[in-house]
């Protein structure tokens, strides 16, 4: 049981927040993990679309990822092998513990990033859904000093702050980038601490919530906030919402994701 | 009988400016009231097409919507139930009266702020159609004090000013940003006055015009412009059309809107 | 005989300039013209294709045309009656001398903006083809000081210099903005003088060449040279080409329209 | 046997840099070279499948081009005739020699600037795919003095600087700006020394690779990265991949190519 970065107490499973950092340390030859049984199909089936989605929408192009967790297991989540995620299909889904290991990878390639999902799962039990994109409005914004914030109600998630980081502070300066092991995706979680969004230096962004519906909102209008606030700031100095609007206007959209989920769901299902 | 921002007077119909405000403070769980009857199926056909050629133009995603006055009753208008104006079809549209209540709700979920549409239609008697959007080019010029001006003839609507409506004004420093009541309507038609077309500080806009046609005429065009006027200012000091040359080009362009109707109807109709 | 803008001495046709100068006085009414009889089908074929490539490539929307001079004769030239560009068909075409009056209307509506292309044919025996269009990276460039100028050897048309043409000169400040009669289209294409290009302030854009392909490729590549020379400006003082480096250039590119076009012929022949 | 640009010592095959000079001031009516056969299907399906990509990317439009080494004679490579890539099969691909003389014509247009190709594939044996473009987002970096520099590790291949080829150098003031000769693309080839990309003044720029997958990679992101760029110097002042950066990113993207070539594929080949 531990305090999470959302102000509430949970429990993170088998292994909190010791074993997190202690997995980063451990050998990866390690036997694989037991499976936690068949997810709902309807989750997969989210996260196929979400994973088609994504990419129609200019969120990832041949990278960048979607993941949920399992619903019958806290410790589980499930993703793609590593493949551009416009071809994903339900066969292509591995299920993983959260030291990301594979349970069941029969010779597939995985994500090299795949820590980003498995260190934020354990440190965030809140989460469900996790997407990491290199979206192009976004990009500029973790290269900058410039904040990221909120240009209208739709992007109010936004609106807490959205933490940089910057991967030479834990790999030094002469990493490849990447979140390829899970003490930088440990690091790279506890940046994002209690928020929706952090940047990625150099690299991208991460987002999570509560349903692959959620993140997928959030990924997506996350890049159509950097694009607006981009010409923004051009014009003069933009009045963005305050942390109170944000807040408010956030409780409302959460009750509202399926209305674009549809349109978006339907423009790559008619393809 | 009302003095109007139009400059005429009116018979603003049963409630006129007293009942608009009345309503604002009345219970919302009065009597439904009575259908006005059906409406001239081509002027539903034209709705329906409107809400499909606002996503294709870019104008709505997910979010956002297009009402027009009943043809038989000054005091009833037509809107989709709550949903992505793309999948709309003619079996989703609901008539409300001005106080933004549905006449024949059947469970169906209805748009937060459609208060926007019935509270300008009170005050308007000349509109006959009302867009709601957060077209993106648009959104920074209701967050900056650059004013959104016409660049060229075919966005000559914007000649005489665009007013920007600042919600802490009304709903104080911690709203969710929607026009979620008829006393926001209220305020927000009062800050449109006699306009084609007002911003809402960190939400969007909206568009108001005599026919469905004209309405979307003036929301795509407030988007282009916005586009093209937000480049001309970083290239330098622009000249915009001055008031006489607004007033003189939308008095052409208002016998036009057919021609791009045309187009975009048949880019809709052809998918 | 007049002394031509391109250099030469031409036989301007049975009217030449002094003829043009008073056809803008004229009455409107007198009988239509005789037909020059009908066109190579092949010209009509490339007219028709032509208005859908400039819808394709964003150079025009709703609003915008082209025309063709007749290959028969001199003083005729082909347009479309008024519609949107991309919805045209051969049976939309009509025949127009040089006083842009209609050989036979048949109760079809005309473009108001016909005068540009009489005008200029009249002032410009090199021309065969003309394009007037809206393109929105072109716009802030007739409303701003800054000079269009080629970025690449594919814009070098744009190297002897893009007049402005500002309508106040000629029709005063309360205009429609509108080319709507003879002695406004005659001012533009004075204006325009020898160059390919000419941009009307707070309005759009004139291109001209010596076919239907030429003007196609012209129109196209101001508007990709705009977007580019915008970005450039932004990032510091660019390097444009000279003029010299530009004549030689366009000479070159002027034997390789056809492979752009066999490119955007395929797109809209394929839908 | 030289010393290279990537720092090694290679047989440049029957030429070398000598007869690279002087093949540039060579009779072009040479007898025809001979062929050195079929290449792999596969490497020509490739070449096909790499024009519609470049075209569907938005790198090329109707100009620009690609090549390949052969892989049974390092002094051979294969680029379509003169046409718009997009529309490239099988049929219109050409075999060179290095100093660009097609084998076997047959009457066949090719492109002006074949010489890009030749020239680069003789300065740098580890080089087998060539794009030569005109991207959009990259030619204003060609012009102004602001470096192209790595937003991302995406684009970690920009690490090694981008360096900026000004015909005026070799050409003089009043070229045609075309690489339309041998010693004009030696030049070019030698600023491009042992980098993978290279901006041309006034014109476009040009990637090499290790394949034809590789190259497409670079082309498609070094636009991509010049959007981000553009867009993040607005911003203030971004903090890039350093060089270490850069070269460890790099290496690990080089294993990663086929996953975007697999999407960038199945849109080219779904259509």
């Amino acid at each position: 049981m531990v305090q999470c970065f959302c102000g509430m107490v949970h429990d993170l499973g088998r292994r909190g927040f010791l074993g997190a950092l202690m997995a980063a340390a451990v050998d990866a030859q390690a036997p694989a993990p037991a499976s936690a049984g068949p997810a709902d199909p309807a989750l997969i089936e989210d996260l196929v679309i979400a994973n088609h989605i994504l990419y129609d929408q200019g969120v990832v192009d041949g990278f960048g990822h979607i993941s949920t967790r399992h619903d019958k297991d806290q410790n589980r989540y499930f993703m793609s092998r590593s493949m551009a995620p416009a071809l994903v299909t339900a066969e292509d889904i591995l299920e993983y513990d959260l030291d990301s290991t594979p349970i069941d990878q029969r010779g597939r390639a995985v994500y090299l990033e795949r820590f980003i999902h498995g260190e934020i799962y354990k440190l965030r039990p809140d989460v469900r859904a996790i997407v990491h994109s290199h979206s192009p409005a976004v990009i500029p914004y973790a290269n900058v000093k410039v904040p990221l914030r909120p240009m209208n109600h739709i992007a109010s998630f936004l609106g807490g702050g959205v933490p940089v980081f910057e991967i030479r502070t834990v790999a030094g300066p002469a990493s490849d980038m990447l979140i390829r092991n899970a003490a930088l995706g440990h690091a790279l979680a506890t940046v994002l601490g209690p928020h929706p969004v952090a940047l990625m230096r150099g690299h991208g962004s991460v987002a999570a919530a509560q349903s692959v519906r959620h993140v997928v909102f959030r990924a997506v209008y996350t890049e159509v906030n950097a694009r607006m606030e981009s010409e923004a700031l051009r014009l003069g100095e933009p009045t963005f919402l305050n942390d109170e609007e944000a807040a408010a206007a956030m409780k409302t959209n959460d009750g509202l994701v399926d209305r674009p989920w549809d349109l978006w769901k339907r423009r790559v299902t008619a393809k």
